[in-house]
């Protein structure tokens, strides 16, 4: 078991920035990751010099199998103009963010850098569909897995129907999931879809009467959600509106020392604790209804932040599809098993619920650069704590805590970050 | 500039060991983690438990180009019984494994681990052999080299030119890099290779005469490595034996806090120097006779230990082609710029000269799993620091000090680390 050790010191997020999230074919990784370093830049309430940063980690699934371009920390750190600091690609999968966060973390904790530049991104859209379907395979073992024909939306169709099986979830409970994350999104400027279902029900109800097509009579968003036709089954029960996109992103976040966070902002936020754990393969583990990575990661980040679940305010959860943020909301000890399903179902987990999750659109709707994903969640708790996430900001004045947690492919790895505003 | 810091906490080195360094066709990267593993489990004094190991780096440039195996990290912790540990893939090209070591010495630095668990691996040939020239050039900056026809080989090949054009050095000088690295390489029975030139050089004037075929009359080992039929130009200067073969290998060390060193040994050694450095891609530079970012990782990794090049007294370099081999001793400041060659020429470099370099065999003969390499680079400064390299072993008795230089590329990453015998 992983030691729940201590920080030599504390470190603070004092930056935050995204690329705009989407597909853009002119776009190479090291575009995007301009567009996020500069928007990170701009949020450094005192400015900085860039010259100040000491290292770079940059989380990426894989540059390898979508631009055939590896060992792309170097060339990143190249077109940000921060040669010769030493630069770190890390790679969990889609964990791949939040484990460069992490690595972030432990470099300033070691005394060693005083300012870490924490990164990912991803550009996924270089290939056609099917192959960055097979491509994202890779992250599952490929042996057992995807040698066997799983892909990624059968492998968490597999979680999902056990979680049916043993607290009779419903099709309705995920869709529900994606009906809140698109109303979220649709508030974010930077996500890849910014409408909400109901929003893009009506769109399709206009189209089929512009084209002079008989008209959908859809009574609600969730009417519009079992049209076959609309919303097309993937791997039942995930249909397309439970899976996040293909998307192109990246998202920066800058760490500095605690002691010297107030010459950057005087508005910081503290990375109170951190946690991280492995896990067996999906095929290799007894019980598939929950992914007991986030499990440990979470009891590890708690413990060193001295909190319970009770007292995080809001999270960015890894809802890679619908059925995952139920299953992380009751890993993260939101809500007991089985019980996910019904706080969705009852508003708990919206912008303005007890437990408000993704408010950025999470995964689903705002986009999901499988490299990126781990620090846009930070960007975004970044900004929630901070009071700045506009037209999305969760009515909770007194917002404190936050927390984000990023899977690598069904929990292999699980990686969690607790975050403070004082 | 990266900052020249100071570690929260020494860090030991108390266990490490490879795998068979070769071409397995019937093995997986998780066959070979496991060989390596346990080599390096069998290498600590008094033993351990392997669950007392908290964190797991993996060294990896590309198991999504070579095995379709990405998120590997958590695989190898899986098939080595240390699931629910973090395990954490990083990838910095050839550099990879150098950086996963470093990684383990700034997690055990900041406090949150005791123990930590660094290792690389690759798997290369299962691949026919121009797929993985053409997987290695992934490595390069894919828009600007590998885009207009250059491969390892020729970047290399492209640093030989300029090398020799500023500084006289000849092809001479690259075969005698090699024919010293297969001496030494001839007394490793994990490497790939196991024998020198000279015998190589036999073996082929044998089959010649047992073929009936005229016998080639090479009157020493320097005419034959100039017979274009026994060694091609693969990228002129660069022939068959200034290359490090395509390998499959792996390699773990066991790194600890340094006040819990004697409890896994009486003899453990202490990393009291790390440096690590980013710089353009090859096409990017004004100086292509020296890779700067090997000078300033080494200026840090120096400063970090106290000590100079001159007190270094054997050392592990990148010699991925001859060419690197002689640049690397010049970037480290064993040699003055433009003296290598001459170094090498006079056996300064040899086993038994004044600075021996790359007593394991080297990338050249012990082979190059790419992401593997950095580990096992410190998997032999262990063994010589500790007087156990069996007939390698250096004859000088009071080795103290050694260190390890791992490059990425064409020195877009290198990584340093500076080992010490108390």
């Amino acid at each position: 078991m992983a030691k729940t050790g201590k920080l030599g010191r504390g470190v603070a997020l004092v930056g935050a920035g995204v690329s705009k999230f989407g597909s853009f074919k002119d776009k190479t990784s090291r575009d995007l990751y301009v567009e996020a370093f500069l928007d990170m830049k701009a949020s450094v309430d005192k400015g900085f010099d860039p010259r100040d940063i000491q290292t770079i980690y940059v989380g990426c699934f894989s540059g390898d199998l979508f631009e055939s371009q590896g060992h792309l920390a170097p060339i990143v750190t190249d077109w940000v103009g921060l040669v010769p600091r030493p630069a770190t690609r890390v790679e969990d999968a889609c964990a791949s963010g939040g484990v460069a966060l992490r690595q972030g973390v432990l470099a300033i904790a070691s005394g060693l850098y005083d300012v870490a530049l924490v990164s990912g991104v991803e550009k996924m859209t270089n290939l056609p569909t099917e192959r960055v379907t097979d491509t994202l395979a890779a992250a599952s073992d490929v042996l057992y897995e995807a040698s066997a024909g799983f892909t990624f939306p059968g492998l968490y169709a597999a979680i999902a129907t056990a979680h049916m099986a043993k607290y009779g979830t419903k099709v309705e409970h995920f869709m529900q999931v994606g009906i809140k994350n698109h109303n979220n999104g649709a508030l974010n400027p930077k996500g890849q879809f910014n409408r909400s279902i109901k929003d893009i029900m009506l769109a399709r109800q206009k189209k089929c009467q512009d084209q002079g097509q008989p008209v959908p009579d859809y009574k609600s968003e969730m009417d519009f959600l079992k049209d076959a036709a609309a919303n097309p089954v993937v791997a039942w029960p995930m249909r397309l509106f439970d899976c996040s996109p293909i998307t192109d992103g990246a998202a920066c976040a800058l760490l500095v020392a605690e002691d010297i966070a107030r010459s950057f902002t005087d508005r910081p936020l503290y990375i109170i604790g951190s946690g991280q754990a492995s896990d067996y393969a999906l095929h290799g583990r007894p019980d598939i209804t929950c992914i007991k990575a986030s499990q440990i990661a979470s009891k590890e980040a708690y413990q060193m932040a001295g909190v319970t679940p009770k007292d995080i305010q809001l999270a960015e959860v890894h809802d890679c599809f619908t059925i995952a943020e139920i299953v992380a909301t009751e890993d993260l000890g939101f809500f007991a098993p089985g019980v996910g399903p019904k706080a969705v179902a009852e508003g708990v987990t919206a912008r303005d619920g007890a437990k408000p999750i993704n408010t950025s659109g999470g995964l689903k709707s705002k986009g999901h650069p499988v490299g990126a994903s781990g620090v846009a969640q930070a960007v975004e708790i970044f900004k929630q704590l901070r009071g700045e996430a506009g037209p999305r900001q969760v009515p909770n004045k007194n917002l404190r805590l936050g927390l984000t947690h990023n899977v690598g492919a069904t929990g292999g790895t699980s990686v969690i970050h607790v975050y403070e505003r004082r």
